[in-house]
């Protein structure tokens, strides 16, 4: 297995595009990410493409193709492959180049992801991201990502010690890191009212506990590290790849307030890159809900289970905090167009890892990334360093 | 990179499996696979599933999830990706399975297909189809995937000599293999008048030259050819594995009759496994309709462009002939569940080599697969050999 870096990122700006079609914002980061990487399209060996459910939102499939096509470059034949793990799909698009690089059988490779949801009405989108969940047994009976969220919250509330306002904390650091992300679909600070005081959406989430629903794209440029600097100064090299699975059904969890994929990915890649969690200076996770940032920071083993909502109140993770959790604002503030989420995080390690994060950046050398697909059936966590 | 083997094969019976659930689908076809290979689920490293469009047909995505839970597999939280490329899904991800392996990443995968195509009706199926090809170019305008082959048979009786009689033989050669396959949707013998009076779908081609909708899963697992004896006495190689893409719509290609893509895949799989023509004993190739098999012989280099409608007619592609081509019946006679398809393709090939084909059994050392995605905008070609 050959060493592997990241020498081109590139995001669209997240938000309510409706301007701009599936096609606009994969060509817009993929461009961007080859601007960054100082190079053209010809290079390009492969490319795997994360995406959840073009299927249903633009009635599109066959998305490695069409990526290829509009990118230019179905000219040279390269291979293209879609990856989907809902809303993991991203993560899983880069770990797939990072493997296809690392084999050594391919050179450049590009991992994307693009999502693009407001095509179709909020019904609708509800129900193709219920499709993350087990449409027989949570789906078909009712249940929505938000509905299946408050339960793991209530669960945990009721277990251990997180206070309302201390959940609501989460929503409010990551609207603080949003506000100094130009790709943020909330670029807007709030309190710990604004959250209190938003409407119920699944008890106890409420309006501001809640990801919205974003258009976006992101990709990133892979290559074997001994070939990083023919592409750029500043590689970032991948130091870990782990993915895990779990039961698609949150009902069928050993515990339901913790994500045991989360805790097999967040081991295997701590071991995998023979490091400590004192080692890691930033971890972007996945806050679909404020409540799964909580979990995710103790599940990855930041702190003890039942701390996060205290040392997120004590501003731990916050932005100059010990372990900065989201600098990019995470998915609440940024938005979650959920094949691109996981390639964002990616991106957002990257930049902070150069020290090119200007107002949100941290002092960071090497940083960590968790995306999770469902409520958890899928997570895969990287680490990447200088 | 290691050598690759694979050491168990297993299909579902392929069909209008109304009493089968996509989850029955699966479990069984993974079952049939570990019992071949001689293993018990817990010790599977990853697992690669190949699906076109569960989000339209069942309404479910995060079909790896789901199909490690209802393995049994959650439970070892390993990794489990779908990889999607419309009709060559299947085929994409053997080709992951191989590349996990190879790379050292993982030693004991499982790739496998799956499609439930039948929950719903003719009008969604045709739609969800189009999702292969280009949406807005293609499907806003009424293009349906008959219509866009229909297209390739006209340009190409146009171009070259290929009679509708010698079109019709493909059919009939294909049913007179399905006939000896278990596994096949249809195990009818029929005539070249059978093909030429049945219903007009799109000039020229008729209902029987179409392959079918149809339920159905398959499976297969991958070791290092360095641990294969541990499982089988008869382990098959992998000798190369190619992809290529192309334009998304047809209408963008140099030439609407030679699939690029096919070209581009099967000489870098001939290029790497360093064998020409004459070494492969047989191919399994995607006729998706019974023009595309035409075009597959000659874009894969067995015959000169022009030829193979004589070639098939002679007995040539027959399980006798020279180069017998699609000994399994092919998508025409087993059926073509979109996702499972390229696997159902390594499994006839893996069974053919092994020498227990039965009734269909070819002589044969070294076989060739190829699956296409849409009408050639992916295109993955395998060679396997004993």
């Amino acid at each position: 297995m050959r060493d592997v870096a990241v020498v081109g990122v590139g995001c669209t700006e997240f938000g309510e595009r409706w301007s701009a079609s599936f096609r606009d914002l994969f060509v817009t980061a993929g461009t961007l990410a080859l601007e960054d990487a100082g190079i053209s399209g010809e290079r390009i060996d492969a490319l795997y493409v994360g995406n959840m459910s073009a299927g249903r939102f633009i009635e599109q499939e066959h998305i490695g193709a069409l990526i290829a096509d509009f990118a230019g470059l179905a000219t040279n034949h390269i291979p293209s492959t879609r990856v989907e793990a809902a809303c993991a799909s991203g993560g899983l698009a880069f770990r797939q180049a990072v493997i296809a690089v690392a084999s050594g059988m391919e050179d450049v490779v590009v991992a994307a992801g693009v999502e693009k949801m407001t095509d179709v009405g909020t019904g609708v989108s509800v129900d193709t991201l219920a499709g993350a969940a087990d449409r027989e047994w949570e789906g078909f009976a009712g249940a929505t990502f938000p509905g299946l969220y408050a339960m793991i919250a209530t669960d945990y509330m009721h277990r251990y010690p997180l206070t309302r306002e201390q959940l609501a904390e989460v929503a409010v650091k990551n609207h603080e890191n949003g506000s100094k992300n130009p790709i943020a679909q909330f670029q807007n600070r709030i309190t710990v009212d604004t959250v209190l005081s938003s409407s119920l959406v699944a008890d106890p989430l409420r309006l501001f506990d809640c990801s919205p629903i974003t258009d976006g794209a992101a990709a990133v440029v892979v290559v074997p590290l001994e070939r990083a600097r023919e592409f750029t100064d500043s590689p970032v090299r991948v130091l870990a790849s782990a993915q895990a699975s779990d039961t698609i059904a949150l009902h069928d969890r050993r515990d339901i307030s913790t994500l045991d994929a989360t805790v097999a990915a967040g081991k295997r890649a701590l071991e995998r890159s023979r490091l400590t969690h004192r080692d890691i200076d930033l971890v972007e996770v996945h806050d679909c809900f404020t409540i799964a940032e909580i979990c995710a920071i103790e599940d990855l083993g930041f702190c003890a289970k039942g701390e996060a909502g205290r040392l997120t109140a004590e501003g731990v993770t916050a932005l100059g905090g010990d372990i900065p959790v989201n600098p990019s604002g995470g998915l609440k503030a940024c938005g979650h167009p959920v094949g691109a989420t996981g390639v964002k995080q990616i991106c957002e390690v990257v930049t902070q890892i150069r020290g090119e994060a200007a107002g949100r950046q941290v002092d960071a050398e090497i940083g960590m990334t968790h995306n999770v697909g469902g409520t958890g059936a899928t997570v895969v966590v990287h680490i990447l360093g200088a």
